[in-house]
């Protein structure tokens, strides 16, 4: 039975999204891509997440009332943390309200060094005298003399003295690092752009920045096209190392599918190719190397060495990505062979090892990475935990897209949100942690884990939850979510035992992974003051239900659990902006320890213990 | 008439020339190629252009008495300004002896910085363990664990997880500035050279230099190709503007050479192109243009621009030089228009600022470019001087090959000196000069440069000389300096009235140009402590003439003149072994005051003047 859908506009970004009633503001944010800034971890107290409803703002609750002016909850500012939606609304959120994004880069104090606009590409327009017999200096030395000494390449210099003559001596000189990029007729100053990408080893998320404001101009996302090549990294590295040109191959898909993107970028944000200068990609290991077309054998089998560690500064045409003809490409560092440039963004974004320690971030995506700081060090690991959370080898498992079931409500009666507000056609991550824990929580599933048979579940549990429990042919114990209604459009959405014991698989490598890095960090679960959930799918996930079903440290407060959103894409925009993040971003590559769990045996006994449900 | 040719051969380079008798070892040095040492200015007092004679030793004079010992004198030791070629030699130059050449690097002081082995490439052989779970970290920080921090180009970077394991992670490392090249099977740590050249308008000049030794493996030379699209610096600039593809006709010729050149010195040197690490070039401005496909339409035209200033550091692949595939190239820098990469070569090689000053240096090529170095500042310009002097424009005027008169020595007789001693064809520079400095000294050339009629001669001058002044049909005088003898392979070498005002242009310049330079610096010709000649060409000048003529400073001593040689490849080679002496030429390049002659009013008025011979 599904809930009628809401539908929630944010402005100024214009994204629309559904959701159930009753869902917070921060996350139906969340879910739009928008992630609400919420250092007091949604506690309804600092007063960070604030949003103006213009339409369809509820009254305001008590701490609404102490944290807002009476002023300000008459012009519909509420807190994002603390407002649900009830029925179709229009939301403003400020720049400020915004995490980890580059808009924080601009408003920041100055005593942070990293948050500042100090982009790697610069333009500005000169003006210059015509030489003379009284200043005959060197044609590249003119513009030295109002740039500063520039390197150039060979190309360049070539139509340097054409260039110079034909634009009268004036025009617009861009400059990356004391090298010229180009001179451009006219004052294109302000038509300076760079791109930032997160390449997931699913999606794909490029942004569009102008390098003299700092704003995003645009925001493009696609299926990552390699999928069709394996489903997971493990199997694209196998699929890469199976022919001479496969590596090759995906390289060309995924560098096509980034053209693609820009293309889409630059129509939306009303520019031109040639006035994007700057490109930044973060993705996993694996992802990123073959970006680069980059040897992935090695990343397949132990000790899973990757190429490099530092990040690789390229011409753009190194990796055929045209935009500007002197472009240049970033691609960035990474910790380890499966702990990539997207966790070193993320912790740039989060700033994780400023944050009051210990902090633990846990990205939940294809594969599940978490970091812990704690006093200044950093530690990360990664787990296989992945494909339950994105829907695969799950029976009625799908990806969050149209159609998938991500909230799972029990009360009464048992309620789902479904993406899109069409019929359910299955179940993705969100949805499924949501019904296993309230499953647990009703006790229709044991703490080891078991779907009991129908006589054996307790009379407490309604009618109408019992009889969902059904015994399939070949004898397996399954839970149907959505019932067949024939000529409803309708089918049958269930979860078997084998999904569970998928999920008890995935949730508990992340619980073992976190236990790992808090023994290594001397700490304890209760010893965490935060919990950062990040990654697109992060966002969706009910906190208390995540905690009880062991993927999130069940011992603490779930409000010191909060949303960061894709941290991934902030920490590329930031880097791209600022090229002290950037260099921030190295030495957090370089400083963090990395813990292999794969052949780490503690890692097995704390995987084995975490298989029963706290 | 010709006097017999005696041959001489010089050790270990193995180069035979041909002198006439009486020429000094320093000349008959020069002529084949090897600039002697001579501090002193060839005055037999410091003992630095040591050479020892094995065959054909002449007694010792009284200077080499005093400067060398008893001993040395036996066995064969003389100074190479004092001892006069009577009869065929063998000669032994001593590594010491030679001038401003990679021998000196390696053996002078530490106090000179720039005096130090230490190329731009270096190789070294490193053995690393394979990863293992303990030691899991990146292919290209294991590297680095060994050699310091590596930036590499991202193709090799593709290429190097299999190179490692390939080679069982040992091989040669090839770094050059923190920059990983290569990454070689085996230990091939000394096969690691460089090339150097001079392109000279008229000659290119390559050497092959091996960097773990610092030792000249081969040398070779050939015309310049681009002769055929004009003969002086100016033609071919023309040339180069005539259609859009005539710059890159010229520099295709050149490369061309020069990649047929390496061949060559690869060859000679028994070794492989891949080798070969680095190539850097030295030339004029116009040269270096052509070379790297720099527009060269604003050296033609007044204020004489050139494109850059600085040095250029280039991919060998970017000027399509077959080397090895991440080889580098370095084309020097360059003081102005006419002011070249091979004039800071010769002032690198000469360190002329760091002479006992006040010093010129004269180097007549096709242009001629004169340095004054005083009190630490540095002065250059040029003057249009070369074509005379390169037996262009003159009747019977031919360059310094086969066939060309390149001695004239008048005292009862006049003897010519002919290259490769066969039947004279014509006058070079150095005849010529030769031939009007005596003519000048016995009054058969008025000091304003006229040819009497031949019942105007005084009396006291020879009938044999007398006689061979006539006038041609059109009432052009003459002189016959080789008569025409049928059946004997000889045809008439003749100098006429125009080829004297030729000569008297084209040494009046420099001389106006010298002048221009002493005044800047407040400086008199009497206050010069000494005047290098430097380039090919120069080599083969006799002092006094050059003097008589007004081509060098007639008021000083004929002794403070020496011989330097081709300081263009010296320079060139210097800098190839040594990245401080690059760091130098930079700053020489760049301290150095460039004078434009062709528009100071002052030059036109001395040039005026300069119009009487001395």
């Amino acid at each position: 039975m599904t809930k009628q859908h809401i539908p929630v506009t944010f402005h100024p970004h214009g994204r629309t999204t559904h959701v159930l009633a009753g869902t917070t503001v921060l996350e139906t944010a969340a879910r739009a891509g928008l992630a609400l800034n919420t250092p007091c971890g949604g506690n309804g107290t600092c007063g960070k997440c604030r949003v103006r409803i213009t339409k369809g703002a509820p009254p305001p609750n008590a701490s609404e009332q102490q944290v807002l002016a009476e002023k300000e909850l008459q012009e519909g500012w509420r807190l994002g943390c603390q407002t649900h939606i009830e029925e179709e609304a229009e939301i403003f959120i400020p720049e400020s309200s915004l995490i980890a994004g580059h808009h924080q880069i601009q408003e920041s104090s100055s005593t942070d060094e990293v948050q500042e606009l100090q982009p790697i590409v610069r333009k500005r327009y000169v003006e210059m005298t015509a030489p003379t017999l009284q200043d005959d200096i060197p044609d590249l030395m003119r513009l030295e003399k109002n740039m500063g000494e520039l390197n150039t390449d060979i190309q360049l210099l070539r139509e340097l003295p054409r260039k110079l003559r034909q634009q009268e001596f004036k025009g617009t000189a861009v400059v990356s690092d004391h090298t010229l990029l180009d001179f451009e007729e006219g004052d294109t100053s302000c038509l300076c752009y760079g791109a930032a990408f997160d390449i997931g080893t699913t999606t794909i998320v490029g942004s569009l920045l102008n390098f003299c404001t700092g704003e995003e101009k645009a925001v493009t996302s696609r299926m990552n096209p390699q999928v069709r090549r394996g489903d997971d990294v493990l199997s694209r590295i196998r699929h890469s190392s199976s022919s001479p040109s496969s590596l090759q191959e995906l390289q060309t898909l995924v560098i096509d599918e980034i053209n693609s993107m820009i293309d889409d970028l630059v129509h939306e944000a009303d520019t031109e190719r040639r006035y994007v200068y700057d490109v930044i990609f973060a993705g996993n290991t694996t992802m990123q190397h073959m970006l680069c077309g980059l040897d992935t054998a090695q990343l397949g089998e132990i000790p899973f060495v990757p190429v490099h560690r530092r990040g690789l500064s390229l011409w753009a045409d190194e990796l055929n990505i045209p935009i500007n003809p002197r472009g240049l490409v970033y691609v960035f560092p990474v910790i380890g062979g499966f702990v990539g440039g997207d966790t070193v963004a993320g912790i740039l974004a989060t700033q994780l090892s400023r944050q009051e320690d210990p902090v633990l971030m846990v990205d939940i995506g294809t594969n599940g990475e978490i970091v812990l700081a704690h006093n200044g060090s950093i530690y990360a690991a990664s787990t296989a935990a992945g494909p339950a959370f994105e829907g695969s080898r799950l029976s009625c498992g799908m990806r969050a897209t149209n159609g998938a079931i991500e909230k799972v409500v029990i009360n009464d009666e048992l309620a789902c949100g479904v993406i899109g507000g069409v019929a359910p056609s299955g179940l993705c991550g969100s949805g499924l942690i949501d019904l296993v824990a309230e499953l647990i929580r009703l006790g229709v599933i044991s703490p080891e884990g078991h779907l009991p048979r129908a006589p054996d579940i307790s009379a407490d549990i309604p009618e109408n939850l019992r009889e969902r429990i059904k015994v399939d042919d070949n004898g397996e114990k399954y839970f149907v979510v959505v019932e067949d209604e024939h000529n409803a459009e309708k089918s049958e959405v269930v979860i078997t035992q084998s999904d569970i014991r998928e999920l008890q698989l995935a949730a508990g490598a992340v619980r073992a992974g976190t236990e790992i890095l808090l023994k290594r960090a001397g700490l304890e679960q209760e010893d965490l003051k935060r919990v950062l959930i990040a990654g697109g799918f992060g966002s969706f996930i009910r906190r208390k239900h995540a905690q009880r079903i062991g993927l999130l440290p069940s011992k603490i407060d779930h409000r010191a659990i909060s949303y960061v959103g894709n941290v991934t894409l902030s920490g590329a925009k930031w880097a791209l902006l600022s090229i002290r993040a950037r260099e921030q971003a190295e030495k957090y590559a370089k400083e963090t320890e990395h813990m292999e769990l794969s052949t780490d045996m503690d890692f097995q006994t704390h995987f084995a213990e975490a298989m029963i449900f706290p």
